[in-house]
């Protein structure tokens, strides 16, 4: 096969998820049945995950929000939204800086703050929500190292650009390898 | 703005980094200073990210691998290599299951086992090698489970499609909400 890259091959959608007990959602009109989802969106080119979700949350909920973490990623292929490309949607943890919702009509039919214990136990919603609110409720409970990849920026190897790198938080010894044989 | 999807923004690219005691890499020649990489490429269309990871790791290596975890991802804007678009790379946890190398002259200078502790400590590979080196030596001593996003293959909600999910490993009794009040 060619070494040389092709071309783009992803879309990537970002959502965001709020750390609180309460957590905002949404219905959306497009699926034939009526589903409880987080706000989310496609990033535009060049923005950084955790800027689309903040975008996002506050382009459809009225919501200020500010970056916690990276939850969750799903990759998906053949979707009929992507238009043959395949689809990276991340899941992100948002800490809300208001609280008043005032929700964008166009994408939403209701939009509310629900209860996390709630959320993770209705069957009104899809299987990824469900399934992250279940691992957000966890976190809650257990601390939210358990379920974070946090975010770092690093220098990139071209003069001047900066990239930002998501895993799991490294113990700072580890970091600088000061103390480890 | 527009709610139209645009188009994709991103491409994949997907590193695979061998989760025992010695790890295997890459000169890459490339780049102005000769720097130990982890073997990794871009992913092809509607391919899952592990399975990237494990092709590239053959092409590039001969060692046959498979999947365990996704360790990290960097998002990375305006990268010489991307033609205008986003780049995110991602690196996978993989094990191997041979362990002759057979390594791809137009890719490599030289492609060798190394011992994961001198790899961490190590000045001459990129910041990104060198950090997700210590982050896998941290597994390594601590546990796996510390710095793994785990994958599950879940329905999608159109009819005959799966996505692959990755988060933390989340206890079964959160995953079905059973015993949990």
């Amino acid at each position: 096969p060619s070494r040389l890259p092709g071309y783009a091959t992803h879309q990537v959608g970002v959502a965001g998820q709020i750390s609180q007990r309460k957590i905002i959602k949404l219905v959306n009109r497009s699926k034939l049945k009526n589903t409880w989802k987080f706000p989310g969106g496609l990033s535009e080119p060049g923005e950084d995950i955790g800027d689309t979700a903040i975008r996002e949350v506050f382009e459809e909920t009225g919501i200020k929000s500010e970056f916690r973490s990276l939850l969750s990623i799903r990759q998906q292929h053949r979707s009929p939204g992507a238009f043959g490309k395949s689809d990276m949607y991340i899941i992100c943890r948002l800490n809300p800086n208001s609280f008043t919702i005032d929700f964008c009509h166009h994408e939403c039919l209701r939009c509310e703050w629900m209860d996390l214990n709630a959320l993770a136990k209705t069957e009104n919603t899809t299987l990824i929500t469900r399934r992250v609110a279940r691992l957000l409720l966890y976190g809650y409970r257990e601390g939210f190292d358990k379920i974070d990849f946090t975010m770092e920026e690093l220098p990139a190897v071209y003069t001047g650009l900066f990239y930002k790198l998501y895993h799991k938080h490294l113990p700072d010894n580890y970091k600088t390898m000061t103390g480890i044989d």
